[in-house]
């Protein structure tokens, strides 16, 4: 039995505590928040669980062996830290914090104090992205040509970040699961018209192959669209998160090209075959997610979204921002965690 | 009675061929293309025309008043310049040229003959943007905050142009003609997966003000899309320009900032209302088109797709070509037709 | 404070629980299901309700003012007769009876005892139907030319009624609520495949108008349908209900005869104007049609979803009934309660 | 080679008229009608091309050996009459005529004659169609459960026929063609709103087995819809006709009934898979009507919509015809060609 202690129920919160709830072998033992009055809207998931106004009172809490750490970006650190201090295992919402030296600090402590540290990257989880990823591993998809993401909506501004450090963790750890490759340098354009922080950007990611992936996030779309095509070699597909039946659509559809001597107009053939839409598993994501925590916890296995893979997306973000400040410019991506910007041209 | 030429009989061809001769008031003398197959798929389009294989034949024809030429870019300039010398009326495909030298060039030489050069942006002539265009000068929209737009799909490569030459002048034509400002500088990324030119690439366009401007386009997309959205002070709208009945969307949502001092969360207030898709007009965009070219030869009016459109357009394409080569950096727009990059880095 | 209980734990029974649970001034005691192991799967929504598995343990407790009755058609009547017997008012799920004549008994013994007797119309709670019924009540629509509903899906397959008791209450409930006229006969065609009830049907409403009513029920459908075409002489409106954000589109388009002499051809024109989405209510129907059914308690009003609603459903379903054994002859509604084939041509 | 005469050049005509002259073998002669206005609209399709405004002149001219009769349901039978009576083979509109009567007189005298008499069941030469046929007749559908086919839209009305005439044909073609069993009766309910006939219909067609089959007709409906469902006992699958790309999607869903003892509820199992679409033809169904009636002549083949084929729907049409004055009474399909009543319940 792990017992399991959840701060911060805001808007993803109670997801957390519902799952967390459901599975067999988890004892939730309190939940908290700084507003007390949250706890009235969620009033029909707390019997029986002890209510805290002040984190530290679950993180010091005896009776728990691990949180989840499910408040703004700008408290991951320190709440973590002191989870691990204290000696509990970490279940924290994504980005795992807003530096990545602090990220490899948490790392550190959690190898030191041999706890879990796992990352919410709720999508790596779902049935369609599992699937993705088992496409490309067999190779139906051929080489990948290219990732590009549409991630926009209307809201919800976050207050402490911006638009990229909001939607774009989701892709970033989604490319870090299902490319092979680790991209090499980032851009990024962004534009506030609300708020002082970016509220529409976009972000090219390069690789050191000619994959290229972009994800195109907005605060202030009229519409929902969470659309992400994939193109290889062999297939091409198409996820369509908001599509309830059909998430993922394969197209066996391609270019050609033939070496031919003769005519340039023939040297291009189009291929355009069946479309095949696979079943994927419908459980919720992050049900599936809640019970990896615990059985990292139990059986003492490192998570698939460990503390390594919320630095990794970390140092993405940190590229965006430095980027978005120097008029898009790609920002490097150092294995140190360092980044630099690439020499544009001679002069530079 | 304008007796017309047409040059170029490959995709787009027998639609323009087509669309002159359903006006009335126009007398299609004469077609032309280098390769006599393609006259025996457009039999029942060309009765009692004559047919041509060399484009010369075409343009010194002394019984032709105005000449299409819908040919390949590379040979738009020398075609042009030729017909304007001997006299005849200009229309175009677009872009107008490969270099805005050359555009320049052809927009003098037609003022110095007073003739009519103009240049073949079919969509600004569609109910869908003209009616987009009516939305934002009647204070519909309100500010612009942007302009997104995909416009993907698998091929049709094309030999002498890379993926931006073919399909964004459409959104740059678009963007000068419902955008009052004027853009100040383009960033463009691409990547090029089956021939040597760029078949992905993803273009921002900057203005001195907050709007932003964002371009996707892809011959590498397992599906067709044609969707633009355009996101305003007081509404954003849709154009899906595939959907036959509701091309374009209102959606009467926005955000608001209010100035109230109290709880940052209470700031932001979201206003969901109506969506509202106006009827639009379902002519062929390009009959419209025909007609502006044949009232603007017979009334000596200026077209509003003229050389200096083109020009504008071409300007952009070069600038994208620019970035391309300097991995995305900013490059100027200058007034005056000159491009020079953006200096970026410490010495600003 | 109303003192309610719940019994029936089934597929529809914890949505009851839950948005019962969320009104203030509702203080659920009791829940109830034969089968003790569904509690397990809705243990957070139970924490301090008493659990039986004895329907009359809840129907006869001194502590409950109401219950409702969410469990299979063939158990409302004599649950529902009980409950009203013992002084508690009745919330039961729909269809309320699986006869008109024990309908009428319930409506009258709530009358005799003055309890509110509500049949679960969740339909006519959304804000989607509420929104219809207000465009034809203004006279946005014109007379109403036909209701035209698609309800299909694969399963859920009910054990003791027919596709048609299973879905066509929902349409029956939504056409008394929005149409003015009374339907006078029904004629109902149906097959079966996999059961011995049928599994696919097609219902056709007569009126004394030209309205036609139309309903096909389908539990064999690969996809699911939710989609009813309204037609007026004014406007036209589609309700897709599984469209998250635009429920009802609204037309304006129709049809106009002119009385011209002249040409035969010319005499109907067609009118295509705006569409027009407006903005429906969002909060979960249930939850407002809980909150009527504590209302009418409290202040002694009768349910608009009342037994008299609840009687008008079943006596339509018992003509479909009569109609799929006459191989869909009409079946004509008497107001009465008692229902005759409507005669056929003369020599019948 | 072939010489053709093409009679009617309303709606239709045109694309007849387009597709015999893109056939090589064929020589268009003569087009008709009535009304010389018509030509104006179609002048770039006529070059070369003897006009008429007699369609006796086309059927009486000794060059012509086949004539398209491509005019109002109403004039079917004489046209055609006479020109097999003058050694023309015959291509006609659908529906083949307005009487069973007339067609079958139609059938005799082609035999008679030995010219073939064709009806422009132009769907069964979809790619969609014959997809759908290769599907079910490989065994990958299973026994065939149902047939729904929902066919609406906002006009155009006809004068001479109802809207069961109009819409309905399409579907008992493409019903003839793949369903192996014969239809033994038919129901149709219609209201009429706009004019004396029939504007809205239900038709549900019965067969021997326990298929069933129903289509809905509408001339009143605010959005197009060309939707089929079709489900057998393995598969299941949906024909959107208005889908550019995805035509046909077939759902590996079905539903099956264990023979276990035991808990009632646990005998019925839902089998849900993955979804395919199928590269289907997508050359213009009608080309390849018209070279499979050119071939019919040049081989002396029956065509698979031949008079026979023709005569089938007109019978059903015309029990509808007779179902709709008798309240929805199914009417019996005999092979000989006359209908009765079914007989319902024991007192008739």
């Amino acid at each position: 039995m792990v017992n399991v202690g959840v701060i911060g129920m805001g808007y993803w919160g109670p997801n957390i505590l519902r799952n967390f709830r459901s599975i067999d072998g988890v004892n939730v033992i309190a939940v908290c928040d700084k507003n007390p009055e949250v706890f009235k809207r969620i009033a029909s998931l707390m019997n029986g669980i002890r209510v805290e106004t002040d984190p530290e009172k679950v993180i010091l809490s005896t009776d728990i062996d691990a949180v989840a750490i499910v408040t703004p970006v700008s408290t991951h650190y320190l709440l973590s830290k002191l989870a691990l201090e204290n000696g509990k295992h970490v279940f924290v919402e994504k980005p795992l914090t807003l530096k990545s030296s602090q990220a490899e600090e948490l790392i550190e402590l959690a190898n030191v104090k041999r706890l879990k540290l796992m990352v919410d990257h709720t999508f790596i989880f779902t049935g369609a992205v599992k699937k993705i990823k088992q496409l490309i591993e067999y190779g139906e998809v051929g080489s990948i040509y290219y990732y590009d993401s549409v991630r926009v909506n209307l809201g919800l501004f976050q207050h402490d970040v911006n638009v990229i450090w909001d939607l774009a963790p989701h892709d970033f750890s989604i490319m870090s699961y299902i490319i092979k490759d680790d991209p090499v340098a980032i851009s990024a354009w962004g534009s506030s018209h609300v708020n002082i922080r970016e509220d529409i950007a976009y972000i090219t990611v390069h690789y050191s192959t000619n994959i290229i992936a972009h994800i195109s996030v907005n605060w202030l779309s009229p519409v929902k669209v969470r659309t992400t095509l994939i193109g290889g070699e062999k297939k091409m597909l198409v996820w369509n998160d908001l599509n309830a039946d059909e998430k993922i659509k394969i197209y066996d559809k391609g270019v050609e090209v033939k070496n031919t001597e003769g005519i340039y107009d023939l040297l291009i053939n189009y291929r355009t075959g069946d479309m095949w839409a696979p079943k994927v598993d419908q459980v919720e994501a992050l049900k599936h997610e809640c019970i990896h925590f615990i059985e990292c916890i139990e059986n003492d296995f490192a998570p698939i979204n460990d503390g390594q893979c919320g630095l990794k997306v970390v140092k993405m973000l940190e590229a965006c921002d430095q980027s978005l400040i120097n008029d898009g410019r790609p920002v490097e991506l150092k294995k140190s965690g360092t980044k630099v910007p690439i020499p544009l041209g001679d002069e530079l």
